[in-house]
């Protein structure tokens, strides 16, 4: 794959934003990554080339059947001018567990992450480095096969986008507020919902209108069968520290398998902070919280990396988390864990993976 | 809307496809309707022009989030010459409540009709004519707003592609074996189940492949909270009788709800046969049959109408329904809607409507 990548590179460059214009995924950078496959010739025709539309003919299956997979991640840039990305191999891998679930062919890892560096470099004086900007980058694949049989295609696009971004919040760090869903659901255990595909989010999006309208900023995925156990929130999931231990719900089938969820848990364990994967209930929390044992609350994800929870709201009752204000835990994970991503944090875990150095 | 629509023909006519090579949704007539969408303008830009590729941004919200709706109708070409189609009216509406759930701007149903009729009229030689053969609609409507932001898109289009197809099923009115599923789920009470949406479609492929692979042509999907009560398969909804009685799944939130569906239960209150719409779970159909009460079943829905079903296959335990034979009702459904649709049996309904009067 690698041999024969041909890199076409943009005539002018595009003008850069300013850093406190980016906001999440409304710019992209000069170039792209794409990449064919066919069902005779596997995954052929890597390119670089100048960011631009795709053409795809009405009848793509991706338009009628949401045959589509995506990743998230972030690249960093140091003080000391190298590129970091944060545990790639985790997106890639996950990528393609979303692949196998939406019967899309599996790419390979490695070449992946080496196109991926590829680009990085084609593009990085995208990099936004004023303090929690970075370049976020999106991988995913769509579904051409221009017919309208519900079955998997015979065709598809890989395809990297590129966005310099600011916080995915725009409160920042500070806590938010969050609408525990009663009515919707987004997914349940024999479902797709750990796979991360279009139509988990498309699921979503009314329960998030309705939540934003009441105020929140994100909605509390409670599971779809009890509707009792606590699931995820939005592009997060989701911690809590009750009583010195911290609690965050297992990975049962139905929630997405967040590397930042993983990245907290061993930080947690390497803090020697003791940290359970288990069913939680929505009514465990009222409880704790009437006890005063519910000490913080945070979401964790690529986007927003840590976000603080203040309030809950389930079923009109309110539910204040530490004051409404950002716990201490939280804030030691986002400091040390964006530390970590900047590289100006010790990385004990081998996290962080040079993007800099391109095997060309 | 229609007074603003722009027709743009094709200047050389693709050639037909033969009647016995036209498949399902494999072909596209010459045209597409196509309307756009913004916050700022509303529905805008109605035009029917060269069927040709859609330019999109690869950040283009339905390649990521999958806020996309679709709808399935079908117009035939009588004996005599008539343009038929089948209830348009409860499609567009149908497309509404799924526009509704997925957060996608509302369309003007008696408009879209309009367009509609318009652009058969425009491609009418498409139309074939074999028995069995119609002319397949496909109205849907994908986000298009460039930004990776998890939230409802600020830009839509809508589209009509059209195709003339055979059977959807290649066995035709033979009965079909169908695999009742018991790990994966399609959808759950609180998801988007009962909107024609994208990603209720890529959640069943990984099932539906494996049903093939075990020989079996589609999926009978069970509920997602208790897994025993029946949904639907594949595309279609699904009826049993059982002792003189015909019973359904009654609409709960997490199936379609079938035009065809709608269409069947109508005629047999119309010919006096006891339909009932109830929760059926799996065992029960299982007792029936050793009861030898399980008199036929069949599947209904647009492309197929009626696909008698032979056997089903739940947990290994082989069900055998009226001898693997198609059952005396489901045949004279098959045949009184079809003939309607056609224009070849007496419409007590008022379900036809003529697409061949356009309103220019
Ligand atoms: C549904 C969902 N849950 C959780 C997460 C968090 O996962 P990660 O930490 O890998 O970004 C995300 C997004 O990234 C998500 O989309
Ligand atoms: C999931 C599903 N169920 C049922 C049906 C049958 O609906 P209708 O009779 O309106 O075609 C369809 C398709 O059309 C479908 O996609």
């Amino acid at each position: 794959m690698l041999q024969s990548l041909k890199i076409e590179l943009i005539k002018t460059k595009k003008q850069k934003p300013a850093a406190d214009q980016l906001g999440f995924g409304n710019h992209f950078t000069d170039h792209m990554f794409i990449m064919d496959y066919s069902v005779d010739n596997g995954w052929h025709n890597s390119r670089i080339m100048p960011y631009q539309p795709i053409v795809l003919d009405p009848a793509a299956k991706v338009f009628h059947y949401g045959q589509t997979i995506f990743e998230g991640l972030k690249a960093y840039k140091t003080d000391d001018g190298r590129i970091l990305l944060f545990r790639p191999q985790k997106n890639i891998q996950r990528m393609n567990r979303s692949n196998e679930r939406l019967s899309v062919p599996e790419l390979d890892v490695e070449l992946t992450i080496d196109v991926l560096k590829q680009l990085i470099a084609v593009d990085q004086d995208w990099i936004p480095t004023a303090p929690g900007t970075s370049l976020y980058i999106r991988p995913f694949v769509i579904a051409t096969q221009p017919a309208l049989g519900v079955a998997p295609s015979t065709h598809y696009q890989f395809i990297i986008i590129m966005s310099p971004v600011g916080a995915y919040y725009t409160e920042g760090v500070n806590p938010v507020k969050i609408f525990v869903e009663s009515e919707y659901v987004r997914s349940v255990k024999g479902g797709v919902g750990e796979a991360k595909t279009a139509g988990n989010y498309a699921a979503g999006l009314k329960a998030q209108e309705i939540a934003k309208e009441k105020g929140y900023s994100q909605v509390l995925w409670l599971d779809g069968v009890h509707r009792k156990y606590i699931e995820e929130v939005g592009s997060m999931n989701v911690f809590f520290k009750i009583n010195g231990t911290v609690h965050t719900p297992m990975l049962n089938g139905s929630i997405l398998d967040g590397v930042t969820r993983n990245s907290i848990i061993q930080l947690l364990k390497h803090w020697n902070i003791p940290i359970e994967e288990r069913p939680i209930t929505i009514e465990e929390l009222y409880e704790a919280s009437r006890k005063g044992e519910l000490e913080e609350a945070f979401g964790t994800g690529t986007a927003a990396v840590i976000s603080p929870i203040g309030e809950l709201n389930w079923q009109e009752e309110k539910l204040i988390i530490n004051g409404g204000l950002t716990g201490e835990l939280s804030k030691k994970l986002y400091d040390t864990l964006t530390g970590i991503q900047m590289g100006k944090v010790h990385d004990p875990f081998g996290w962080m993976v040079e993007a800099s150095i391109v095997h060309a």
